[in-house]
């Protein structure tokens, strides 16, 4: 099989060499080698202006992004043999760092299988293929799995709002076996119940896990507020570690249903209570009835998709990170999170500053975390750091 | 007592609204306030261009740093009694933070206490004065500490280059009750013996316990090189953990020394061994000896002192990251520190992206840490924050 070329202009090799497997559509020499030939998901070689063959990419003309590395290895494409490799090396890593099979198996760029996210729920693998390259190496996927892994269960999460820029279809569809009624996880203790089909991403936000670790350490005897709950990863750790009282809030009646269940689960129903609705009119609610919390818990949403969203988002980063700082006592513990990739790490800690000033109050920061070990960073690709989350002591003086 | 003024030049209020603390001697209006009439270490009322007072500093007029600021009610100067306050305030901290007393008390304007510095030993209390401002309130600060937590023993590490600049002299002394023969601490759960009157710094770094505790997950059955070892803060917790062998290495045979009584303090003197030479020299004879090793941990000294230090620097950790790198094998992990408050985080990601490069290898960064929660940032003065961790899979494809 010979693989089409995809030739770059003169100097455009210079951030793949750096170690970058992205390519954009204003760097290739569409003389030599016209994008518009190829079709979207097709692997080429990308070759230096020079002629020199670089490696595998596949490319998508449609896409800014128009082009990802698979391989520096110019004969070495992205089959089922290079697919059980790369995914025999994602799983080792989760094998050294977790004891229990409740873990992101694939992270995209960061695990070399670009376009590819794989959460697993001990026997049920969610899949999310990102781009038109990974969703033409689909059969080719499955097969690997089977090998590497021979999952009971295969979700496709297709619905991901960059599939629609890929011009990828949104679905989402059982691929392998039969979905349980229940599928239970387990991270840092307490165990929980995800909806697989119809909850955010894949399903569960394994990206905290070691976040809320450190949280939980600091919980006990506590009143907590969890703002944008979700099904309750921060909230019921914090009553499994202790907190005294536990507030989940969140818009949706579905996923509060669920960290019901999830606090039962766990035999925590007393400890947590919810309230539905939007999280500034929450935070004004119980401003007004003189409610105080020890701990606020702020994980929204990405309120920056894109960075021409940066201005807006980091004002409503500010305006709930201020609102959020007065519900705490003279002396309690906010957990600022943020899952934009466009927010930087040091803006976050602005907008702390920001609220901390607002409120006449003084802030320490004691902890600065990131997304955890499963969802490693490619030390080329900025974009595959997006989590951060700082833990403030906000206090009076 | 009044105070003399210090007046702000128009707009040099800004920073300090924002919540830092620092004035710089252009944003003085001398003509209204000389600063060169004011001596060091002086307390002064801050105000603004047009009268208004801001609150309470100390200035140096040899420093470029000419003022810092202590309280904003203008009012109250850093008398006995706001000490005494904000040694509470960071003694509550540290102790809802461990279990056990060793850990820094007083991380300096991250706990307003501008150019203050104190590392608890159990009953030791070292201390580190590294402003005129600071010096000159000595004897308050020790009724202070003696009010707040009686220690039996204080030290004084007065032997910072700071002072040198502050125009104080450098001297080390016991001010307080006899230093025994040995101080032992505990961190993550593993014995120091620390030497206080000759070490690095107090004697201790508590500054990396939780990458320490990072790493030691990851270390069970593992071969370990262990570079600046200084007393083996990193190693023998590794070998604590399980490492299968630990090597430590240091170009002073002092510290080395420590490491063999630390060693031996653990019951560890089978798996720690040392050897003393220049980190590179090391890596070098090391690699011709063919060595290889699982686990690499790379925790240089500062080589960013000054802000025109940085490309030199991150040359220097570039070149360090690169051979370090050399002694893993195919799969093997990084510990890469950096405590150069001068070296961005995303520059030592970089520095990390071209070692893996230049060994035509992969990396993913597993865990990026910081200074512990002892070392609290202020939010509105990036220069609180110095410390990196990375920890770094690298791997051959």
């Amino acid at each position: 099989m010979t693989l089409p070329s995809l030739r770059l202009k003169k100097h455009a090799d210079r951030r793949l060499k750096a170690g970058h497997l992205w390519l954009y559509s204003n760097e290739i020499d569409t003389d030599a080698t016209p994008l518009k030939t190829l079709e979207a998901g097709q692997q080429v070689v990308v070759e230096a202006a020079n002629g020199k063959a670089l490696g595998v990419a596949y490319v998508n003309p449609h896409s800014l992004i128009c082009a990802r590395l698979l391989s520096r290895e110019p004969k070495q494409g992205l089959d089922r043999s290079l697919l059980v490799h790369r995914l025999n090396q994602a799983l080792s890593l989760r094998e050294q760092l977790f004891a229990k099979p409740f873990y992101r198996l694939v992270h995209g760029e960061g695990d070399l299988l670009p376009g590819l996210v794989i959460d697993r729920f001990g026997d049920v693998l969610v899949v999310q293929l990102n781009t038109a390259g990974m969703q033409a190496v689909l059969e080719e996927l499955l097969d690997a799995l089977d090998k590497v892994l021979s999952p009971s269960v295969v979700v496709l999460r297709n619905d991901t709002s960059g599939r629609r820029q890929e011009g990828l279809e949104l679905t989402v569809e059982v691929v392998k076996g039969e979905l349980p009624d229940q599928v239970i996880i387990e991270e840092n203790g307490v165990r929980f119940g995800v909806p697989i089909l119809d909850g955010q991403k894949t399903g569960w936000f394994y990206d905290h896990r070691i976040n809320r670790a450190w949280l939980n350490e600091r919980v006990a005897g506590k009143r907590v507020l969890d703002l944008f709950s979700y099904v309750g990863g921060w909230g019921i750790q914090a009553a499994a570690s202790g907190a005294s009282e536990v507030l989940c809030v969140d818009s949706s009646a579905a996923a509060l249903a669920r960290v019901a269940e999830n606090a039962t689960l766990n035999g925590l129903h007393e400890q947590v209570a919810v309230g539905e609705g939007d999280a500034l009119e929450a935070l004004a609610a119980l401003k007004a009835d003189g409610e105080q919390f020890d701990v606020v818990i702020l994980d929204p949403p990405a309120f920056i998709k894109k960075r021409k969203d940066i201005p807006n988002g980091e004002r409503a980063y500010g305006r709930l990170n201020r609102e959020a700082m007065r519900l705490l006592g003279r002396d309690g513990l906010l957990l600022s999170a943020s899952c934009s990739m466009h927010l930087a790490p040091e803006r976050l800690v602005d907008v702390v500053r920001g609220a901390v000033r607002h409120q006449d109050r003084h802030g320490q920061i004691l902890f600065q975390g990131h997304q955890g070990p499963d969802h490693p960073v490619h030390p080329a690709i900025p974009e595959t750091a997006y989590l951060k989350a700082l833990g403030v002591r906000v206090f009076r003086d």
